[in-house]
């Protein structure tokens, strides 16, 4: 996996509640490798999908003679919903995106009301997913959001074990454009398109 | 119009690039009625349209002990897309919300990206549009964006006229719940239901 370097100053990924996200940054960064996915799509005109900013709650603002207004107080918020959406081929497409250490999924990742917001999106008609990177064994899932769903709700249940993404996702080919292809699965899986494609796959 | 009470002390919305909208907000604030609108139909289960987070660029931020993370030096980006999107009858939906005072739309409210990105939108299939309230009248229009891009992009063309967006746009009822009923619209002239709900109509 390709290093990206920090470019800009820009600390916005060290919310609180997303730490936990960037502990298997030495081999991958999940975010990242989505962010150049999503800007691979649009610049090719494939799709429109970005990441929401981070929210946050601006108590004091200065507003320097000559110079951009700045942020003095400020305090980060939890997410309503999850951290990626947009439009695909006509669909709206919806996911949240995590890291692991370890082989499995921790709903300690994840807040209750993105539970029910990829449960709404579903509900309405939308493509909702969640993507697991496991930086341990530098692979990437995607997994239904219906999946994840069941598990959460279901009692005493707190995680989300790897062979059970393995059997009920889908492995993300890795590449260098895009870096993860997670379109190619809603294209073969949720639109059933590949086969027409490619016939002799 | 009902004045909302500020509850939260929140400045976001006085982002530099944000300030022109809410001129007019004695008589009535776009962005609140919208908010309430969305919650609305969320509430009822009728749509998930969110308002994305002003999107902020963090430098600085404290950890204070036993308390929460705090920001202390923070900008304003540019937004890259517009400030709405979501998800209704498996549509995807996306929008820009103006208030102007006067009477016409000037594209001094609005940057090019923002316009790229409505065209991109049309372009793979969404429901793209912006929600203008002439605040002096008392009176919010929903206008396909592909009228916008249009004018937009006519050379020597800097805004949009009244006259124009009440003969191509369409006015948003107003009412105690939803404000804003938008939906309604996009019933009625982009999915063409409204005649079989009500067919005396």
């Amino acid at each position: 996996m390709v290093h990206y370097p920090n470019k800009k100053k820009d600390l916005t990924k060290y919310a609180p509640h997303e730490q936990k996200r960037y502990t298997g940054m030495r081999g991958m960064n999940l975010e990242e490798d989505i962010t150049m996915s999503n800007k691979y799509y649009l610049e090719r005109d494939i799709a429109v999908i970005y990441k929401k900013p981070t929210p946050i709650q601006i108590v004091r603002v200065d507003y320097p003679k000559r110079s951009a207004a700045k942020i003095t107080e400020a305090y980060f918020r939890k997410p309503s919903t999850t951290d990626y959406n947009g439009l695909y081929k006509g669909h709206y497409i919806d996911f949240e995106a995590k890291e692991t250490k370890t082989l499995r999924f921790p709903f300690a990742n994840i807040w209750d009301h993105q539970i029910n917001h990829l449960d709404a999106i579903l509900r309405h008609g939308g493509i909702a997913f969640i993507m697991i990177a496991f930086t341990t064994l530098n692979e990437v899932y995607l997994l239904d959001a219906s999946y994840m769903i069941e598990k959460y709700r279901s009692d005493g249940v707190r995680h989300i074990d790897y062979d059970y993404i393995k059997e009920k996702g889908h492995l993300v080919t890795q590449g260098y454009a895009p870096r993860l292809d997670y379109l190619r699965i809603i294209d073969r899986y949720y639109l059933k398109e590949e086969e027409n494609e490619n016939p002799k796959k």
